[in-house]
């Protein structure tokens, strides 16, 4: 059973919440949401999906987890505002923890600075900051480069939520 | 009097659209909404300003407008995904033509790619961003760069519609 943080806030993409976290789940892993202030709830950018946080950011540490996921919409752009946050992300990829980007997500890398020389995909709107941060942005379904899982939208979920489910089987 | 293009689109920050194109008005020039679709009506993120767009982008040219006006919110975010809006921002900084910049808007001159060298400030999000796209980022109310005015959020708003009257001057 692995334990994974769930880093996320207002205006998430709802069914990159959702699904994955219903998947992880499902397979018999604990997921754990961690966000800006414990016990508040955020709520997603399109239906309005609550989410309870579990722990502040500033209260956990990554030593406690296995692996982060990372939902998109608009609540990476948030985070990224809040330097405990960006530590956070920093940490699970310079630990070679799994991180599992998908959308947006990917913002938090950038400002996290621990993309040189990945491959990674995400949003169409993203692809340009992607690149400028040393990436390799890859226009696929999903993309696996050694710790890092990254999906470009909902519409791949499918296949983000196998090659995250694969990468807590190791 | 002077004709300034808006470009904007959903969830635009509503002070950074309504503020500037009041005193942009009041100053004796001409605004025109240019956005993703002819007569569509587009919303503010927080307090829901209908705003009506004129023109369609791919329908105008750059060469009937003497500056543009891009507010922020995630309204620059979604209009990036679009190539012809992209070449629209593009031209205006490239012909010399002033450009306001406020809060996200430099998500659509990162992505037009006219960034490198060029001194701005914006929101403090994407940062990085502006940095990995080879800008200086300065850390003021207002930074004036030849034709390229920019803020970083609603507080600047004053000292924003200050500089960029002054280039409408002329």
């Amino acid at each position: 059973m692995s334990k994974v943080a769930v880093i996320v806030t207002d205006m998430f993409e709802d069914s990159e919440y959702t699904k994955p976290v219903e998947a992880i789940k499902q397979a018999g892993h604990q997921t754990i949401n961690i966000g800006l202030q414990e016990a508040a709830t955020v709520k997603g950018k399109k239906e309005g999906t609550p989410v309870k946080i579990d722990r502040a950011v500033q209260d956990v540490s990554t030593a406690d987890f296995d692996a982060l996921l990372i939902p998109g919409g608009y609540s990476p752009d948030i985070l990224r505002t809040d330097e405990r946050a960006v530590q956070f992300v920093r940490e699970f990829v310079e630990k070679g923890k799994p991180v599992f980007s998908i959308c947006h997500a990917p913002q938090l890398l950038i400002t996290a600075d621990v993309l040189r020389g990945r491959k990674i995909t995400g949003y169409k709107s993203i692809i340009q900051d992607i690149k400028n941060a040393g990436a390799q942005f890859v226009d696929q379904e999903v993309v696996v480069d050694d710790n890092l899982v990254s999906s470009r939208n909902p519409n791949d979920i499918p296949a983000f939520v196998r090659e995250c489910l694969n990468k807590l089987k190791g």
